[in-house]
């Protein structure tokens, strides 16, 4: 049986290793009750403590103000991109989106069914690789709100510059959600699937100023409306307990760690190591990505060519390294080094990118 | 430690107990892969196969035709009550929904904001003590579909009479999923959340006729398109992996011990016990449920007064046998049995309801 491997899968990716001891150790008799917190109900005073614990950690980590509310929502961000203009987007306004790449042109096009939407900064021209400082942003009269990727995953460049431009920002933060500090005054929404920094797949992360709940007027079904989750704690219908029981579990190792503030430090110092081993490479190690743009979460890389792309692969994975092949769109390498990536790992994966380089020149 | 309890709770809900032991085993390291499947891409190999898996072991369950696609969609059914509406529903045409109690009820209510609607059968009148034959079913002309719920969890009815009127079927199926054959030939839609016979919470099976994907013409964000899912195999994006994992591993425990048509017999019998102990009383157990509209998974239940109740509750669990409270909303007892309940928990509840009774007669 092999033994524990560095995993640098962008999302299901790692999750810390004592989370899932522990959850291993619970499931299939939690807390001495006779059953797994999965058969337990979604109303019963076992699961109640989960579920408030999972919420109100989210509360502490990322600081979130009373105005706002936090919602527990299935369907990943895909479904928020829906929900955010089917809730938030008033039918007279517009909603203005910053094109930095794969996510956000998903974002845009399902908003763009509830109302008028306009690209406001477009990395097209840069090829995605990187992101705009607030002044190249263009912002028209009526936009409501301005929609931000503050990480985009494939090209591995995040928002560096959060924009305050007089209007509110809505931001997908799937990919670094709880790696950094969320400027809540320029914010109306922030929202992200839980499975990179949060927990398993399964549950969306959602919050949102309350004053904005069905800004829009339009009328909605249950599951599409925030107020239904708002106003019964993500509970009017049965909640995905599994993901919300390991996000909590995930989001108490954080705070025992440091919390947000430690874990941003960390990430820095973790994809310091690896872009430090592709710029010691004098060309060896392409990133397209320079400078603030570069993401902390997903480090992409090329080789010199694809045969040394796919030795540098098996001998990674030889290593204990693993799922570092970049996204099937724009190939070549990425490691995505989110918070549960151990120290060791992004340092064994640099020192293994020397070596190679050394190698293979 | 408590032992291993019989959970009678309406769902989320009993699992098999060598389920959750696998699934255990499994947690931490999966099948020697070195992480958790919860930690492995979802566009990996890994996952693949349990993915597949999973959505091959319904078709051949459920015995669902080539014509049909099997979708694995977050939200649960409640999702389900809209995305049914804003996929199938034509806009020149209308739904009729059969009132049969809680769940009939949402659904037909979300469904209104994509159409028009109207209530075909009403069960306020019987205050929901039963389902209706197909002939007291009123269909007006250019109605596209017929919802049913096939069985109420709170009400403890199910549909006996499946309503063959020239009308396609579209069934709410969340709480006997799996308990019984389904008669396509009169089905355009079936779903249900997998939190009662399929798995735990946080995914929904929705299975289409194919010839409907958007037969509404309207433009829909891609959450929300049934087209989406069938397309993609429902991988667009990232599934709720956990949920899916678990299903396929209860499936493939139905499958080996006969699959649905003998947990069909088997649900009978359980059933049966507990609605033995109600009409060997004399009165001292209350159903208000007769005859076919009996479910057979969820068995509810009343005691001369709310004194006896609590004790009745207390009593039994003190062996064991646990939720038994019937649904906030109508008070008394429910049990829940589905596929999962061994014959035990339910011979075991008889006979403790044998001994209540005489004691407390």
């Amino acid at each position: 049986m092999k033994q524990r491997v560095y995993n640098f899968c962008p999302g299901p990716c790692t999750l810390p290793l004592e989370v899932l001891e522990e959850t291993q150790s619970e499931l299939v008799n939690y807390k001495g009750t006779g059953m797994s917190l999965v058969e337990h109900s979604h109303r019963g005073p076992e699961y109640d403590e989960v579920h408030n614990e999972t919420v109100s950690l989210i509360r502490e980590l990322l600081e979130v103000p009373e105005e706002f509310s936090v919602l527990l929502i299935q369907g990943g961000a895909t479904m928020q991109f829906a929900m955010v203009a089917m809730n938030v987007m008033a039918q007279a306004e517009k909603a203005a989106y910053v094109n930095s790449g794969h996510w956000a042109k998903l974002a845009l096009k399902d908003a763009q069914v509830y109302g008028s939407t306009y690209v406001a900064w477009d990395g097209a021209d840069d090829n995605y690789s990187r992101t705009p400082v607030a002044s190249e942003i263009s912002l028209q009269p009526d936009t409501q709100y301005l929609h931000i990727t503050t990480n985009e995953t494939i090209g591995g460049i995040r928002t560096f510059d959060w924009p305050d431009l007089g209007v509110p920002l809505v931001a997908d933060m799937s990919s670094d959600y709880m790696s950094r500090k969320i400027p809540w005054d320029l914010m109306d929404v922030a929202y992200g699937g839980a499975q990179k920094n949060i927990g398993p797949s399964g549950v969306a992360v959602v919050i949102v100023r309350k004053s904005l709940m069905n800004v829009s007027k339009r009328e909605l079904p249950s599951a599409l409306d925030y107020r239904q989750y708002h106003s019964s704690g993500s509970r009017f219908n049965t909640p995905p307990v599994f993901p919300i029981y390991v996000a909590g579990k995930v989001l108490k190792w954080y705070k025992e760690r440091g919390g947000v503030e430690e874990f941003e430090k960390v990430s820095i110092v973790k994809s310091g190591f690896v872009y430090d081993a592709i710029d010691a490479g004098n060309g060896f190690y392409d990133c397209p990505v320079t400078g603030e743009s570069r993401s902390r979460m997903n480090v992409v890389f090329r080789l010199p060519n694809e045969e040394l792309e796919a030795k540098f692969l098996a001998g990674a994975e030889a290593e204990g390294l693993v799922n570092l092949k970049g996204h099937r769109s724009v190939g070549g390498m990425r490691a995505s080094i989110y918070n549960a990536m151990p120290m060791e790992g992004a340092e064994k994966l640099a020192s293994f990118m020397d070596t190679f380089r050394v190698a293979n020149s």
